[in-house]
């Protein structure tokens, strides 16, 4: 599809509207988990958030944040769901009868779910989000915003390397939408300066557990394979392009510069 | 108290670990509303993070992500639970049966409550927080800091500006704990360099709203009255204290040099 969506194109089942982005992810592989178990039914629509399709006036009527992910639940009236914490708990209530994915709402797992996806939701998500953006995409990089953001990245992969240490998955001793909320951060964190199987093996573990499952692999890939992820990137640097290892060397000196003006030194958890 | 805890000191009802920080104050507010409507048993222990308390292990055992605020419910075996929005869902589903203060978990407004509480979880705090730390407390302030962050808080209230334009609460026609986890970071966005009344006179409406409210005010002084709210700064602006003003020309400065850097313009929603 060249051309941009300008309104919803479903009338039954989960209609999302997302990007490839870490927390577009989220919302795509669920809704992949839910297809392969269930047989629920999905359709969605690529934003081009570069074009501002988020910002139309139909979009903005659904999630008035303008911001990706939005799922529509046209099994439900067309109610409209925005914000990445909110689509896992809603399609996990509503979607998931047998708690394949999450635990019943009256159960203390349901709890620790909700604070593990809050702490991605308001920490993890939105401090790599930083990070990504001083070390890879903003015109001026400040040392000082290189390693605060970089810095406080790394010790939020410490809480949860540690979390990991002695558990396979981050709620319980299953697989749920607390893993979903994290996966597609934690497979571009080469991007935010994070040597993951170095720095944070308990984390690498779980991501390779998570990447066995197809669900996952085809939910990170909607609505396009990313480019960025870790294991593209590193694909590249061992193919020896160019463009790659050089963005990858300056993001190294880059983070070490800064680390070594302010002094930070790795303390998490 | 001028010791720090050092562990729990509570044996019955909900015990209250925090700091008088916007985060903070979420979860006083709705344990001073729950106390209020229903006689729900509280206590609070304050937690200086200059001293680190919140990294002692006894902590961290309840919160590994060694941050405030937390909560442990000793009538249910001393569950905790962390992060904002999991402490605000968790204490309205348990302990909020008439719901007075949420929705019954089945209805549409119990998903937009978790919208936009994971809105303000995952947006306008982590974002107004960064602002706050460029505007005021870090050492080094690069502009483009300043203007990305201040740029974004400013959108995130014009969204909630155009939510409040048709509306008194942020979910439903009442007051609920979405509205509560909004409150303690509007209540200090001047130390982020929102002219709150000037800017977003629906915010600021709605603020007064809920200042009208016994609970919300006793909940916004645990465990102290704070000096960094907009009442306190514009009182002491008031009263002609030096500090306060030159600390509130030096911010307006900051940030209009700023933005006219790097050519920024306000656009929201």
């Amino acid at each position: 599809m060249s051309s941009e969506p300008t309104g919803l194109i479903a009338s039954s089942g989960i209609e999302l509207l997302t990007m490839g982005t870490p927390n577009g992810v989220k919302a795509s592989v669920l809704l992949e988990e839910l297809k392969a178990a269930y047989g629920t039914e999905y359709t969605f629509q690529a934003i081009n958030i570069m074009k501002n399709t988020q910002k139309e006036p139909w979009y903005t009527a659904l999630c008035p944040n303008g911001r990706i992910p939005t799922i529509v639940d046209h099994n439900r009236g067309g109610f409209a769901v925005f914000e990445g914490i909110a689509i896992l708990l809603y399609l996990a209530r509503h979607y998931d009868p047998q708690h394949k994915f999450g635990f019943p709402v009256d159960s203390d797992e349901y709890s620790e779910v909700e604070q593990w996806i809050g702490w991605q939701h308001g920490g993890l998500g939105p401090m790599q989000g930083q990070a990504n953006h001083f070390v890879r995409f903003a015109k001026t990089k400040p040392p000082y915003a290189v390693q605060r953001y970089v810095g406080e990245t790394e010790r939020l992969y410490g809480i949860l390397d540690a979390r990991l240490s002695s558990r396979k998955y981050v709620v319980g001793d299953r697989y749920s939408i607390a893993d979903m909320s994290l996966v597609g951060w934690v497979n571009m964190s080469t991007l935010a300066g994070i040597d993951l199987a170095a720095q944070f093996p308990n984390v690498q573990a779980w991501l390779d557990r998570l990447l066995e499952r197809p669900a996952v692999r085809k939910g990170l890939a909607v609505p396009n394979e990313s480019t960025m992820s870790n294991a593209a990137i590193a694909k590249k640097i061992a193919e020896g392009d160019e463009d790659t290892i050089k963005a990858d060397q300056a993001a190294r000196k880059l983070i070490a510069d800064a680390k070594a003006e302010f002094g930070y030194k790795y303390a998490s958890p």
